[in-house]
């Protein structure tokens, strides 16, 4: 078993080369400069307090006009994300539109082979100069001072990037995480098969906004087609999400044109409802709460861990149950009454 | 969205009528007093300062022999865990045992109806001087200062009983949590029916140390027969646990006591094997750190919200941040500057 202690010193990054001052980082964010987003990003879940004091002085006044489209975009692993949101990014940067794509995947520190490829699968927009795409950090990291994805997220809607879409792995952790982050969250499933097939847990399903059956072309239309149905009539009998929308579904084909002015006027139409009645400022305002309850404690334990005297006490008391010198109970309520003495 | 805050300022139980000093509670640990230990146990989650004080001064001193044999009882809902308890527990009452069952329900706060269900099924043990049962109290309290089943388990230790039940819900977080409290897992499993349709995960499955078909008996007699055979072969396939154990399985009817004296003997030779290089010491003494690991940091962060400054800070940064004064990364910021000033 591990020293849990061992966390608290870390083995600090080394700098990368390259650095920019605070005001470069400011004037980057309000170019979409992709190598200064990049640095801030990497940055994000730094336990170098340097790094964080940097982050608090670019990022503090600058204003979140709330521009920015956030997307998580779901599905099972194979369903064609990446390919998605090349196809659906080419339409939109034919537009005139700027898009940043966040791979989020908490395990991305175990096998990033998954993050290489999804760069090929985005072949088509990776060079534009409309587009930035930044894989994720871990956000495992015990000592990690917040998830890398909501600061990632932040600091492009700072940059305000038209759309955000954040690209989740499809199975757990992942798509909760994005669904605190995003405006909607839009669903990707195959043709045929039901969602147990796809596994897709049903409460990822109910997440959902939008639901697209992807693959629809080819000899796989028909089916497509025929999944959409199906999956009408179990959207009917779903709930509208906490501000009554009602999921809109349709089909996708990454291979043809065909389908993107209506996914983009699903997304207009969400948008609209999502303005009136401030539901929009009511939503993000309840993300932007959880992310403060849910990190505030563990920003805490990390400043009080500060403490040479505290984290030797913690050693001690770990050593004294191994040699069963001490119930680990009595070993709680004696480090207790140091934290604060 | 509720206030986290909110929990900082609990509304305190009553104490209980009744109350016992030091003494009084010590001997009644040696004794096996149920009152006295049903006390303890309900001190076990209480935030009051002074009720862990009176945990503290009794149970340090108090020698753990390590003579409690702690066996965890799983299986799915309806499996007849209980009754298993009450025909088991009949027989090792009949041998001059003495037995602890500790039912473990996380969400027993919100259903006590299964508990007070359990106490009937138990009929036959439930009056005799050799047995304690003890409902947990729930284990979710966010402010809880650690779960009392961990608690319940060292007190009932201390008293030494020759064996402790913890039954479990057979679903989930439940199950993990017995896992690391109990020298041995014993999972009942339904006649018929794989594992799937048993509502049993596979990681479940995985932690089995002792497995039985239940309800071998009558009509279903020759389907348990056919049941254990394909968990034998499952369990071929299955890896030793992390000393080197091999999972038995067997069958086993509350309604005879034909299968108790095979049960016994299987028990005995997991103790036997675990006895050897020291691998239960090192099992118990993994849980001990186990336990101080998953909570030393809640104790901490109690501690230190302790600090009304601390605590007006946070509602203040909730409130700025609800109102779009100040993006949530930066109140965590600020809160981590005021932490330790």
């Amino acid at each position: 078993m591990s020293d849990p202690t061992h966390n608290i010193n870390p083995h600090y990054k080394k700098h990368p080369a390259v650095s920019y001052t605070v005001d470069q980082c400011k004037h980057g964010i309000a170019d979409q400069n992709p190598a200064i987003l990049s640095f801030l990003i990497s940055k994000a879940e730094s336990r170098i307090p340097k790094d964080h004091e940097l982050l608090y002085k670019v990022l503090q006044d600058i204003e979140d006009t709330g521009h920015s489209r956030v997307i998580a975009l779901s599905g099972a692993p194979g369903v064609g994300k990446s390919t998605f949101a090349n196809s659906y990014g080419q339409y939109l940067i034919s537009k005139g539109l700027k898009i940043a794509v966040l791979p989020v995947d908490p395990s991305s520190n175990i096998s990033r082979g998954s993050i290489l490829g999804d760069k090929t699968r985005m072949e088509d927009i990776v060079t534009s100069a409309q587009v930035y795409i930044k894989p994720m950090p871990s956000s495992l990291s015990v000592g990690g001072v917040a998830p890398a994805s909501f600061l990632a997220t932040h600091i492009c809607r700072l940059a305000q990037f038209d759309y955000i879409f954040l690209e989740t792995v499809g199975v757990g952790q992942s798509e909760y995480e994005a669904r605190h982050l995003a405006d909607l969250f839009l669903l990707l499933l195959q043709p045929g098969g039901g969602d147990d097939l796809q596994g897709i847990k049903r409460g990822i399903m109910e997440m959902a906004d939008i639901l697209l059956i992807n693959k629809a072309d080819g000899e796989l239309e028909s089916s497509a087609r025929n999944s959409l149905d199906a999956y009408k009539q179990s959207l009917r009998l779903m709930l509208p999400n906490t501000y009554g929308w009602k999921p809109k579904s349709g089909l996708y084909s990454s291979v043809s044109d065909k389908y993107n002015a209506d996914l983009s006027s699903y997304i207009e139409s969400y948008y609209d409802y999502m303005s009136s009645d401030d539901r929009l400022i009511s939503l993000r305002e309840r993300q932007n709460l959880h992310y403060f309850d849910t990190h505030y404690k563990e920003i805490l334990i990390q400043q009080l861990l500060q403490s040479n005297n505290l984290r030797a006490a913690i050693t001690d008391l770990r050593n004294d149950i191994q040699d069963q010198k001490i119930y680990p109970y009595i070993a709680l309520q004696k480090l207790k009454a140091l934290a604060l003495s």
